[in-house]
């Protein structure tokens, strides 16, 4: 189940690259830079662009972090460009393919904590469908729908990818 | 897993029915029919808030229906209240509460198809991780991203509801 939930992310991961195509096209068509895209949020109040995706990145690396105890790697946060957001997406693209169905053995009875937890553990298992999966595609949408709020013609086929179909 | 994972996906249904209440509460306060609300989108070219929570129902009741094989209720897409919304979100937690362990049993050799796939096939396990999950998630995130840019103060804890923590 790890295997095919981080494989998904993924793809999902691989997906924001399609979409960044989008956006320059978009934004070149416009004559607008299309870095300014990065700082549009959908409410005053909500996370700008790059910070969705630098939190989708980061629900993933450290996801599979946390549930099978394995270090990941030092992201600052400090993107300003769709070059460096390519950037971080595929270090962590590069980071998840690192694991094997070995590094998830024995998550299923690990315990995860987090600072502001207050020294309270979720099991993997919950912390995983719980926190991770729904944290991670909510953030996921919510850079799609950015994107589409502002013009970029992102469809639901570019947020999917190609699905593992095949005759009977 | 199918069970862990259609267990959140009630527990996120079911939040669903806090946004409604601060969504009435919002619309109260600014003295408008929050009915009106069920007709926005993020974009021209976007499905309505009306379809989008219509289509998270139905990725979930739709995804149990077809890796298990159980027949799932029908439900005619005609909701024009926030009333009639909670109704069909409820129904579908009731739908849910029926599965049980058993009813995956066969799941892993199961194969699923959809008419728009020319007559091609997934495995119920790929049309999981690859079509239900990613696509209930995108749908409730717009959901609650509609409501937040229309100024309902839904909030992170209000998506992801209570966490499974204890003490160590």
């Amino acid at each position: 189940m790890y295997q095919e939930f981080f494989g998904q992310m993924k793809k999902q991961l691989g997906q924001i690259d399609k979409w960044i195509d989008l956006t320059e096209a978009h934004a070149k068509a416009k004559s607008f830079d299309a870095n300014i895209l990065l700082g549009m949020r959908l409410a005053p109040d909500q996370f700008a662009l790059v910070r969705q995706v630098q939190i989708v990145c980061d629900t993933a690396k450290l996801g599979a972090s946390r549930v099978t105890g394995k270090e990941a790697p030092a992201h600052p946060d400090t993107e300003t460009t769709w070059e460096e957001v390519r950037a971080r997406v595929r270090s962590v693209i590069t980071y998840l393919d690192g694991f094997s169905a070995k590094d998830f053995e024995g998550t299923a009875t690990r315990t995860v904590t987090q600072p502001r937890w207050e020294g309270k553990v979720m099991s993997a298992n919950d912390f995983f469908v719980e926190h991770v999966v729904p944290n991670f595609y909510f953030h996921l949408a919510h850079v799609y729908a950015i994107l589409r709020h502002n013009g970029v013609s992102v469809g639901k086929r570019d947020y999917l990818g190609t699905l593992s179909q095949r005759a009977p």
